[in-house]
């Protein structure tokens, strides 16, 4: 749970609440509460967005208030082609003390989603369950492939899903065909890959299995900060509201997660997530359905 | 008709049989023959490809030989991505004079396919045809909007399907976000327009609607050369082979066509492209199926 200044060739904006967990949240909120946040934050987060949070079943238990430090900040700068953007700032802030202690009340969850952060930080959190959760996704990005890939690697023992976006997945892998790298990195411990590839859609690898779906074609990305944690909390949002944890299932979960960070994308920060409702949500899966749908007869 | 040199990461050929004639004929004869070719060749073109082209009913009375004159060549190179090459020679040739006359027994094909080149002699060809065909599709490229934009837009008011690789149509269209250029170019002509993102797969629109097929994730591509023309081989083989030029139908032909190519970037040139079967591509048309397969129930 952050602060991020956003410039996009369609405009700019110098304070905007953002941060994975901030996104995650937002959109799996949508298909089951309560989510059990675990976060830190400084005393400049505002308490509407805390209270907005709270009215969308998002429990604060295990978010940590450091009341004279500052929120982590991000600012960033997107090119024309909106695939690419150039980090300006990064002010860990509260970030350097992060130590999240799980709340008691947060013990027996059975869908576990960790944002990309240090994986040391995200090991603390799985180890701090008495019990295995049913479903473990973690996201992680370069920036831990360079510093921290040893504990990185461990991490990725525990996992069952992995989330990561096509550029990573060939740096984490050394592979630069895509089905090599999942090839790979389906041996480092994670079950699942999920490869995520911006406006060109997602794969879902799984044993010699693979999906894909593709992205909603827009008219306009107005920005696209946290649409990949959006993408995560549909995901995951799907998964823990079904329960269903099999293949077929996760199908389903990039399809609804492909759907929420198409409205992501749509406004500033998380401001389109607040908006939508069920129906919204409904008929944007339901256009990709209409997207990929053929019926065909063998030549 | 040509010759291509082509280096990869995986290899390099000196000299193979190209050209997008050559692909879009290869790939269409799978599907329905006779093929009637239009082309030109020199007296270097090889008497056994052409001995080939016709076991596998392409007629090349429209092919005119110039027995001193030497074929169309052009050498390239991929780099690593396999999405970007350099152009390191075109020789134009025979095509310096093309000049293409139909043989009377061309009248009556219900189904043409324009290879990219000079606007002006796609169009040559069509006003050659004394009934208009049921459907014509057209092929082109960014040199053309260069140097010849206004003969471009002259040949694109006379076909009914334009298949485009992205860069092309934000080129054609002046528009960055591909559904705004397809809006743009729609207008120009063509009431289909299909865009090809290569391996990240193909769009089709018309009019509102928009359908989306992937590539294959493929653990090599040896050689895209080619692809896109067999592509269009492949949709247009379907199309004509049914007869059917609906929008669903399309659909179809759209992955009949990304099937086509999944085969021809395994080895150099149209190679991989002889060799395979009915059955082969049956299978290859099943992995698409799958690969987008989901069955999903509204939030």
């Amino acid at each position: 749970m952050a602060f991020d200044a956003i410039e996009t060739p369609f405009g700019k904006i110098d304070r905007i609440v953002g941060g994975s967990a901030t996104y995650v949240a937002y959109a799996a909120s949508n298909f089951l509460q309560p989510i059990l946040q675990v976060s830190i934050v400084g005393g400049d987060f505002p308490k509407e967005e805390m209270a907005e949070m709270r009215r969308r079943g998002i429990e604060l238990d295990g978010v940590e208030i450091k009341k004279d430090k500052k929120s982590f900040f991000w600012s960033g700068k997107y090119h024309m082609d909106m695939n690419t953007r150039d980090t300006l700032v990064t002010d860990l802030n509260v970030l350097l003390e992060f130590n999240p202690v799980l709340p008691a009340s947060y013990q027996g969850s059975e869908f576990l989603m960790l944002g990309n952060l240090d994986p040391v930080i995200q090991r603390k959190v799985i180890e701090q369950l008495e019990e295995r959760p049913k479903l473990i996704v973690m996201d992680t990005m370069n920036f831990w492939m360079e510093v921290a890939m040893a504990e990185l690697q461990k991490t990725l023992k525990l996992v069952d899903v992995l989330l990561i976006n096509d550029s990573e997945a060939r740096q984490l892998s050394g592979q630069f065909s895509l089905v090599k790298a999942a090839k790979a990195i389906l041996k480092m411990g994670p079950k699942y890959l999920i490869i995520k590839k911006g406006e060109h859609g997602a794969l879902l690898f799984y044993g010699d299995q693979v999906f894909f779906a593709p992205a909603l074609p827009l008219e306009e990305v107005f920005d696209p900060t946290g649409a990949g944690d959006t993408f995560a909390g549909g995901f995951i949002g799907h998964i823990a509201r079904t329960g269903d944890i099999s293949f077929e299932n996760m199908k389903r979960g990039i399809i609804v997660g492909s759907a929420m960070a198409s409205y992501c994308v749509e406004k500033f920060g998380p401001e389109r997530l607040k908006e939508i409702t069920r129906e919204d949500i409904d008929n944007r899966i339901q256009q990709f359905v209409q997207l990929v749908n053929f019926d065909i007869e063998l030549v």
